[in-house]
């Protein structure tokens, strides 16, 4: 829209019905194409509009970490605690999270964290950021159950108030009055969110899909979503993780049509079949099954135990008595009896699946006799580790099936076409994608723009941004700190670029070490030097390289002390340069060298 | 077939015409239905066959390292002689070539080593073989060409005999007669191998797909093997990349069709294509394009570089007059005047692509006015590079096509319609399924089980095996020494398993050293312990830490001292042990500790 026609609308209010006469009846202009004001919004002529401020603390150009922080009069609210897992050129690190600072500044403002869901990339960090500010969490029933376990095992459990949410109904935080919407997605009492306060409606989707025949829970409540377009969506954050793919994400009735195939296929073999731990819709699936063809149910791998039994518990899950049985139990009952649901669909190298492949699993040997489905497409990065598995299995005899021919999977997030009906229901004045590599909210953002959402009004934002939203702009104020703390054992940011710097250093070549000890008079060597290696050669097979190596350690030493060189930073320079240019030119490595000089 | 069918016969020779009356004209019952003997290879009833042995010494199980020998009457041959790329766990390094004990054993007995294509995976490791053995290399015209500039860095041009061939031209190598076949890839010159000996035919297809309307050279030569299938095959070995993927691989022609509409659509834009740079017939496209399009061509990238500049050299790729510019040249011109083919289509880090997403190469700052194309599909293990050089690329503000629906890439590999073509045109008593994972050969063989090869005449071969055919059967014998060679530097083999554990020990949790002076005497501390740690903590902020572990390692050598403890490796394990426990215990870190003692 140009600027003339937004100041001609300033002032219009509300929605006129039919707008535009040749439209079918029903039809609405979108706010954006509008500039119409949210109902019961107006300003007095002049008056300056309420803003509101969001603040992505992470989850932007990124897959993970997801946490936005919202602002508005004073009160502020927090949506998702999400961690990512490292990079591979992350060495040793265990997880990575988002860095808490502005939290921290802003303890006292906050009203709560509101979780849309319970995977790791939505709650995974919330430990680390109740150690530092304890603030109460809201999520739906499963989602708290899930975030249970993991406050447990970091001690957290009491001191952490948890509250319950449910679709449809309201909560107030401060100003802020938050309305879960059902939506559909790989794991169940999934909820997006409307975030109304003075400023404004934002929508928040959390991750998200459309599927029209789900198993349970119902589709996506598209008429919620209508709800807030007609009243007036000032910005909607919408999950950008598939906006690469055209068309919509196939249903999980797919998935559970491909399995009844494959269990008639299978026949007389155990079937074994790998998939997500929190996907609840399809375990459910496979128990289902099962049950119809007469067969029990075990689970292998920690997470697979740990949530079946809580999915069990809290109703999500449903099993006739005497379905489930122990791992343990396995092997007392014929193949064809038996179906095993696993962990490690991602080839992850210490999970359930891939100790089978290698045959390592203590209670499951793989063979010919096996029928395997691997129900989970590779993530980003796992690639290979999938392949090994794979090939482990297959090489033990068993049946694999991974293609994604076989539709034994369906991803958990919408396609464009899903986006699209999103962005149309909701007609927002500004459209924030979000969920995603830069790659992928740049394709989201050329969606809404291919929708008729003004190109101005559409804002790929950054982690540590500070948006500023009203009515009539979108403008960005001092960005906040922000950024990631990476978690190596028990140390939560004490591993830093220098450490890794020298991981990957060491990971590349090894090192070479140089002890000696010295007069701290004379500058005589009294003992040593001795060059020891560790990562760079098998010093068995380079005896004469070494040996040659400390020839040129003593000669160093010696023109150090013949030209009255005392200085024990020089000295060890000097050691070396002289040893990373004699192993360079033999070996062209670059090990890390350490001269250790001991004064006695 | 079963064992009395075979033996029926067992004296039928050659082919009758029209076998079974009620089959089309022309018809003929494939080799391995019906056990026919190759023509005027009839042994004398009750003499034995001639045998030949296959001994695969890279290729299966892995994609790359593709080597092969052959083996008949004394004389041997060699096809291929590749390298693969090191996996991310084998840290620092280079690259993998096949361990060549077998190889120098029997070097007497070795007439030559023919290569079927100048890819790397097939070319890589013929310096090393060549160091080890002096072999003449039988080549199509390009390959030699790729070849030479390899042997040149490894200073063995002058040393070594290269023999040019072509299709079609049979030449022999002992008993070996071997004819070379056309076949289309995607690097021009490629060949497939019809090898024949006193014990029968063997046909290798190298890496092949079948493009009806390539670009240039025609389609693989389906004749020639239509005809080897009619003299009867007893053996084929096929490429097995793609037995995963149904249906064809599609044509060349189709990325040329992308092309010119994504030029059309670049209009005044800058374009950048990255591709592979042995991908002539890709290269050849953009040039082609660019003239028509009046624009300029330069490249950039080592690899791009030497290869155009040689194929030019060779009449593989041709430009007019004036087309190919310098890249410094580049900027002389405006956007829509030039074009850059670049290496970079997999994110190497350090490649030209990669630099110019991370706005660090010397002569190309990308920015709005660029219109990238990413003509190449990402090798698996290189997803989250490629992604990483395109968001870098996105964020600059340039357009990029990256995705597989613009069809700016085909395979060079044949898919499972194409295998069966192959299969079925040979018509080969046994099959063995090579160039791949294991899960792409079991495809592979899969795919012939369904065109009716017995299973018993399919072998999922393995590295090192030693494959005894014959007319009448597949035996194993002893295997040969076979496997891998890791070279990191200038050291081949060097670098094995134990150096290996530590530099991924190191890069995990760096590493943790003790060093003391001690009298020799008396065990007293003379200097020291002196804690120093890389890649562990970041210790400036973590001194409390380093301080209580120096204070623990003091104590560790009083108690040694008071117990009178003189073996020095006694004590190193104590304040190994000591250290260990508490780090782990405050940290949940292992780093490696090394505790290293000079007496004095």
């Amino acid at each position: 829209m140009s600027q003339e026609q937004e100041k001609k609308v300033k002032t219009s209010a509300g929605r006129p019905r039919n707008a535009g006469a040749n439209k079918p009846q029903g039809y609405r202009r979108p706010y954006h194409q509008k500039g119409r004001r949210p109902q019961n919004r107006r300003t007095e002529e002049g008056a300056e509009a309420p803003k509101m401020r969001i603040v992505p603390l992470g989850g932007l150009g990124e897959v993970g970490k997801n946490i936005t922080l919202y602002e508005c009069q004073g009160d502020m609210m927090i949506v998702d605690c999400g961690l990512v897992f490292p990079d591979s050129d992350m060495f040793g690190v265990d997880l990575v999270i988002p860095d808490f600072t502005y939290v921290v500044q802003n303890k006292e403002h906050i009203k709560g964290v509101v979780i849309t869901h319970g995977h790791e990339d939505h709650i995974g960090a919330l430990p680390y950021l109740l150690k530092q500010v304890n603030l109460p969490i809201y999520a739906t029933r499963l989602t708290i159950g899930l975030i249970k376990n993991k406050l447990e095992e970091h001690g957290l459990l009491n001191s952490t108030k948890l509250v319950e949410i449910s679709p449809r109904r309201k909560f107030r935080l401060g100003c802020f009055t938050v309305e879960p919407i059902h939506v559909n997605h790989s794991i169940p009492d999934a909820v997006a969110l409307a975030i109304e306060c003075p400023a404004g409606i934002v929508l928040q989707t959390g991750d998200f899909k459309i599927d029209y025949t789900p198993l349970s829970g119902g589709p996506t409540d598209l008429e919620a979503f209508a709800e807030y377009g007609r009243k007036g969506v000032l910005a909607l954050l919408s999950d950008s993780t598939n906006a690469e793919r055209p068309g919509f994400t196939a249903t999980e009735k797919k998935v559970a049509q491909s399995f009844a195939s494959l269990f008639r296929r299978a026949d007389k073999q155990r079937i074994i079949i790998a998939t997500f731990a929190s996907n609840l819709y399809r375990i459910q699936q496979i128990i289902d099954l099962a049950v119809e063809n007469g067969r029990k149910v075990a689970v292998s791998g920690r997470s697979m135990a740990n949530n079946t039994k809580m999915a069990l518990e809290l109703g999500y899950l449903h099993a006739p008595e005497g379905v489930l049985i122990e791992i343990e139990q396995l092997n007392k009952f014929p193949p064809e009896k038996v179906v095993l649901i696993t962990t490690g669909s991602q080839g992850e190298p210490l999970s359930a699946l891939s100790r089978m492949a290698s045959a390592s699993h203590r209670n499951v040997k793989v063979g010919p006799g096996d029928f395997i489905i691997i129900s989970a497409t590779p993530i980003p990065g796992n690639e290979k580790m999938v392949t090994k598995v794979v090939n482990g299995l297959l090489t033990l005899g068993a049946e694999v099936i991974y293609e994604s021919m076989y539709d034994v999977h369906v991803s958990g997030h919408a396609c464009q076409e899903e986006q699209k009906l999103i962005l149309t229901l909701t007609a927002p004045r500004y459209f924030l994608p979000v969920h995603g590599e830069y790659k992928q909210l740049k394709k989201h953002a050329m969606t809404a723009a291919s929708l008729g959402i003004a190109p101005k009004n559409i804002h790929i934002a950054e982690v540590g941004q500070n948006i500023i939203l009203s009515e009539d702009s979108l403008e960005l104020g001092e960005p906040v700190p922000a950024g990631a703390l990476m978690v190596d054992g028990l140390g939560v940011g004490d591993v830093g670029n220098v450490v890794l710097r020298d991981r990957r250093h060491l990971s590349q070549d090894g090192l070479v070490i140089v002890v000696a000890t010295v007069d701290c008079h004379t500058g005589e060597v009294l003992a040593g030097p001795d060059l020891v290696s560790r990562g760079f050669v098998y010093v068995r097979e380079s005896e004469e390289l070494m040996d040659e190596a400390r020839r040129l350690v003593v000669q160093c030493f010696e023109k150090c002390r013949e030209e009255n060189v005392r200085d024990w930073n020089s000295v060890k320079t000097r050691v070396r340069e002289t040893l990373s240019s004699y192993i360079f030119r033999r070996t062209k490595r670059s090990p890390m060298i350490l001269p250790i000089l001991m004064e006695v």
